[in-house]
């Protein structure tokens, strides 16, 4: 990879990252394909995911903002949780998640495992409690089975839950993009306008932060680096997490697999489309502007980064409880709205 | 059959059903998968029933309340809608929904094509309109594509629409369930006291209302024929659409296909469990009460009517859109709460 002014201006300007010298070591790999799966606990784990019995209403479901049929996220500006809430930030996309140095826009999760707890207990978002979705898994016989199934004991904890959906996410990854079928040898798998997107891409500095795999999620950087950018987002980024002044407005650069799918973007889900994405991006980050042009090939190349989406059947039903809701407890939420 | 005390009640209280006498020449039959099923218009139905892009706020599709993978209903008391609207009434199955004479619990949709434009333009539902849904249609590419290839028109209406979506459900039947098994001449496929619970079923009078392939579906009846029923819901049944005081609280008779899956039970939700449905209908229509025993029988042979369930693969995200939903109109209610 050639190193242009981009990528020193970046290495100037930022001083929290996993690596900004480091990050000019990493080419963009084409995605491999899961391996390692332990298959049973995934399949729970698949369950758990599609299932709103985990939040307080019985509405929401992981997959409520993380659609597997929407490229993973729920493409809107930001997500609707609990009682309509509206969250703060722009739903991640959960493909290829696991290749996410952290998780959440601020990094505050270490790994998928650790953030899959979160949204549950998230008052604006599932609004339940570990201690809840524990004693709702355990009342359903067919989840009983199975968690002693994956995990040898009686009873279900958080961390078994968490863990098992942590599995199912690994397994969501998007291989065979054009673009990939392109870096594997196959020079007839993106166009002349495509081609020139990526040559601009490596030269402009994007590939600086886009790097790796999943062509993001490797670092943390600063947004609005060179211009100012204006969030319509209270986040203030890392810096929620660290409380360090330096940290102000770092996001996880996120990936830009599949990014065709998964709009809006940016953290405060401000851009509809990739022409405006690539525009802002281009002035805030690197202080360039392209030209209308070189605008459509950088879309045009971005548009090659679609995998083979997941397109797993859904979960049987079978999973019943014995033991209703407890309508007094659980769906006053619902009931009193 | 064996005519009953139960069901000459039935004939003599109940002035407006479709034929109570006929209702007694129905029995029960088993389950026929779907057949003559128009492909491409069925694949396009099942796109737009799992399309959140079908409501004003971008976050509820046909499936948020008619969840396939929880028998074809959300298992709440009544649903949540736009804005976390409670709804007035349970959300009835999906499932086999087909086999409805009617639909809605008051009727007041002929069948399942009338039906699928209820909920999108329904305020306290989906809160879109139906020219809103064929403009937000008619910009995304794919489904463009799609209509017409199943269509022959360059146009997307709400009449091709909701046409694709009955399509679709058309497809959702439950057949091989273990009573189906056992109708067909597998006599094993019930247990001894699964088979007592269909005596009791056939005997006390449950099936003069729970008749055909549906097991319900085929008439309105009133809720508490014989005791006074006091709902949760402000329905009035089959008065709502007719005007009329004779129709006062009567009800489409619901399927009781899969019914362990779709609790809880009646147009209110009132009750969680089989053994509390069971208990409120015997007292409120046959003037009956159950022994635990035969009610525990009765339950039994419910459980039986669970049939294979539709585990169609999540549709594919490849109908994106070009132009972007228009915030300033769309999504103002999710950004101004």
């Amino acid at each position: 990879m050639k190193k242009t002014t981009g990528v020193c201006l970046l290495a100037c300007v930022v001083s929290f990252v996993a690596s900004a010298a480091g990050a000019t070591q990493k080419p963009v790999e084409p995605i491999a394909p899961a391996t390692g799966t332990n298959e049973a606990k995934a399949e729970l784990g698949k369950k758990l995911f599609f299932d709103p019995r985990l939040s307080k209403s019985g509405f929401i479901s992981c997959n409520s903002c993380h659609n597997l049929s929407r490229g993973g996220t729920d493409n809107l500006k930001t997500s609707i949780g609990h009682n309509w809430q509206q969250g703060p930030i722009n739903s991640p996309t959960v493909l290829n998640s696991s290749m996410s140095f952290v998780q959440f826009w601020d990094g505050r999760a270490k790994d998928l495992k650790d953030q899959a707890g979160g949204p549950i207990a998230n008052p604006g978002e599932m609004a339940f409690t570990h201690d809840l979705a524990e004693e709702v898994l355990q009342s359903i016989p067919g989840y009983v089975t199975e968690f002693k199934s994956v995990f040898g004991k009686e009873k279900i904890n958080i961390d078994q839950v968490t863990d098992a959906i942590a599995e199912f996410e690994k397994t969501l990854v998007t291989p065979n993009s054009r673009f990939d079928q392109w870096l594997e040898g196959d020079k007839e798998a993106l166009t002349a306008d495509e081609q020139a997107g990526y040559k601009l891409f490596e030269n402009s500095g994007c590939i600086s932060c886009h790097y790796g795999m999943g062509m993001g999620g490797g670092s943390f950087y600063k947004m609005g680096m060179v211009e100012e950018y204006k969030a319509d987002s209270p986040s203030e980024g890392r810096k929620d997490v660290t409380g360090k002044e330096e940290h102000h407005f770092m996001f996880k650069v996120p990936t830009l697999r599949n990014v065709e799918l998964t709009y809006p973007y940016f953290h405060d889900g401000a851009a509809q489309t990739l022409t405006e994405a690539v525009d802002t991006m281009a002035r805030h980050q690197l202080g360039k502007k392209f030209s209308r042009a070189e605008n459509g090939q950088l879309v045009a190349f971005l548009k090659t980064l679609t995998g083979d989406q997941p397109r797993s059947r859904s979960p049987p039903c079978r999973l019943q409880a014995t033991r209703p809701r407890n309508p007094n407890r659980l769906s006053k939420a619902v009931q009193g709205l």
